[in-house]
């Protein structure tokens, strides 16, 4: 009986359910929208996922996205070296971004340690992170990888591949708590049992 | 400080935050699932946008979505095109097509009657149905709006149409009451109070 929808919508549906979060009900959605919303909107569309993969590189020195060999946060003369933020993803670097008070440089992993997908400290950016902190100007790591034991496996492993040289630098997590606008009797208690250990002097 | 974020990854999330239900976060998300995944999972979502609208039209009897000037289902025999399903979106049909049972034609009225909108009669495909129906061969008109003020008022719009002109024929609206599933403990007052104007015999 399918045979009422074309073979072009077919295949934009499928093409839209492959992203993540997109189940075939909203993947329907988005191609019945674009079918009716102006030909500008698609093609703009269209084009700006054709560029993203054409002119995007990772930092040769951060690995962040960036368009050019080195990125904007590590050119920048006014962002400051000597602290680094160590983060998964280009995403959590935008997220630190728009908080609009970090000023230091990031390093993105590209993931965390992981076991049950196959995930082991090779497999992410440890080793230039190693030799980054190894060629000197850096003071402080703030490993700011999501809070979880994959995250805290993270942390752990830089902490050792950093004690085996004998690099001495001053090492931090972001603090755990309860997030703003929490509701103590909502939250779990591991996030509470962090709250308590973390508690600050008034 | 977000010139951590190259241009060409801003263009794409804010041509995904302009699709309906994706906001930035999402739009985020999406975006940096591009910058990770093959080239051919980005290459094919572009074409596939773009052929969307490159090789569809709208059906020159039914107006559904087709690659043909006249859509499969108003071309297949085997179709009874003594009635007419009438439906406010393209989707409408895919969800009368999934339920298997469905063996009459369609009409698309490509919306319904708004006033908040400024959509009247005129916008939607209504003229077009009446010329459908006045050319014969049609018993049934099954108006398959959505259920509420608007799908009422569109309903009630073709019958006063075809009153007009005297066109008698059966016309019926979809059942309502209670969706398969449905908890009566939960069932919002309207929905009950159809149910019960509906009930059946046993």
């Amino acid at each position: 009986m399918s045979n009422a929808i074309p073979a072009s919508v077919t295949a934009l549906i499928e093409a839209f359910a492959r992203l993540p979060g997109v189940g075939p009900k909203t993947a329907s959605r988005l191609t019945y929208f674009l079918l009716r919303a102006p030909n500008e909107v698609s093609e703009t569309l269209a084009q700006s996922i054709l560029d993203l993969k054409a002119k995007t590189r990772l930092c040769n020195i951060c690995f962040n996205i960036t368009e050019e060999e080195t990125c904007a946060v590590c050119k920048d003369p006014q962002r400051d070296g000597s602290i680094i933020a160590v983060v998964e993803e280009p995403l959590d670097v935008m997220a630190i971004e728009r908080t609009g008070t970090y000023n230091g440089r990031y390093h993105v992993l590209h993931g965390v340690i992981s076991p049950r997908d196959g995930i082991g400290p090779d497999q992410l950016k440890i080793k230039e992170l190693i030799k980054r902190v190894n060629g000197g100007g850096v003071n402080e790591l703030i490993i700011s990888t999501n809070p979880g034991m994959e995250g805290d496996a993270t942390a752990m492993a830089i902490k050792s591949e950093l004690d085996k040289l004998g690099l001495t630098l001053k090492l931090s997590r972001l603090a755990r708590g309860l997030p703003t606008g929490a509701d103590l009797e909502y939250a779990d208690s591991v996030t509470l049992m962090r709250a308590l250990q973390g508690r600050q002097p008034l």
